[in-house]
């Protein structure tokens, strides 16, 4: 198989992403439930919007790759909600394994790129990777926060739970986890996050 | 209002962007409607994973961003059918105003750097925007194809209809050109493409 039927092939096994679904909702008539595949639009255009917030220069290049890759291994493994740790533990192994026969469709060269990349966001150790995680982690907030509270409020999620699942976000911007202490803090007020 | 303000009033604003619906259909077990949101990331993926097939060397960078806010516009104008050459017609000016709108929430010098990209993309003219466009006609086909020529089907598209509209494909890429070429003699031996 060429090149390009390689690429075709994995293109269309992605189309899949569209159908696995989050816990955040859309603000809509109907207010479904968001999937994995519009939501890596909106954080890969996020990066973009919030470059300059980072904690240090990132290669935007290199992000936007990540966040557009990043959930795809869901299409095998499933979407974890954030807050939900008891699941998370054998979610590792399956989206390695995803990981490697998603990219592994490709030519070789360029499916190992895009694993490493892969590896890389969820390793999040590097610039680039933190600041693509914070977004990661930022978004689903933001978008709770102007839904009224949607997601927190459906699945019971705490003041201290959204905390300390999102502190991570000032490994990658101090800026980013300032807005969203100021969320946390709001949400509490307004009932939407339970003490 | 700040920065970081503005710059989140954009992000939830384009949460719209994924309650637009297309005319292709997602291959699941409920075959609902792509929205645009959706289709913009798996179009931007798309640019990564056939970056190598461009007539010229692009700047990928420019190329995700682009894809990223191509269809943004949507939100305000609605998605025009390709095929629809009649629609297209006021498009363009709502489109306009939309563009000018949505980057105009933006800080001033960002705002006017991704209305510089989006109309870039529009006018096609660059290397860059003709493979991005060239994406942009191509995925439909591929998902279409894939999917028992759904669209086409459904929307009585001839052959000679996929092949004039789609030929500008050859400005971004020949080799992807030849592909689609491929695919439509094939939908058209299957019956999907009426003659």
């Amino acid at each position: 198989m060429d090149r390009l039927e390689k690429q075709i092939a994995l293109l269309i096994e992605l189309d899949q992403l569209k159908s696995v679904l989050r816990r955040t909702r859309i603000k809509s008539a109907d207010g479904r439930l968001e999937n994995s595949g519009e939501h890596s639009w909106h954080v890969a255009l996020m990066a973009v919007l919030m470059q300059e917030h980072a904690n240090a220069p990132v290669d935007i290049t290199r992000v936007m790759k990540m966040l557009l890759i990043h959930d795809v291994v869901e299409i095998d493994a499933g979407d974890t909600f954030v807050y939900d740790t008891a699941a998370s533990k054998g979610q590792e192994e399956k989206e390695q394994k995803a990981a490697q026969r998603l990219f592994g469709m490709l030519p070789t060269e360029q499916g190992d790129e895009l694993l490493a990349l892969w590896n890389e966001f969820e390793a999040a150790q590097t610039g680039d990777a933190k600041y693509a995680k914070a977004l990661d982690r930022l978004i689903p907030m933001l978008l709770n926060y102007h839904n009224n509270g949607q997601s927190w409020i459906e699945n019971n999620v705490t003041r201290d739970q959204a905390l300390t699942i999102n502190k991570r976000i000032e490994f990658g911007s101090v800026t980013l986890w300032d807005k969203a202490k100021e969320l946390i803090e709001e949400a509490t007020e307004k009932g939407w996050l339970k003490l």
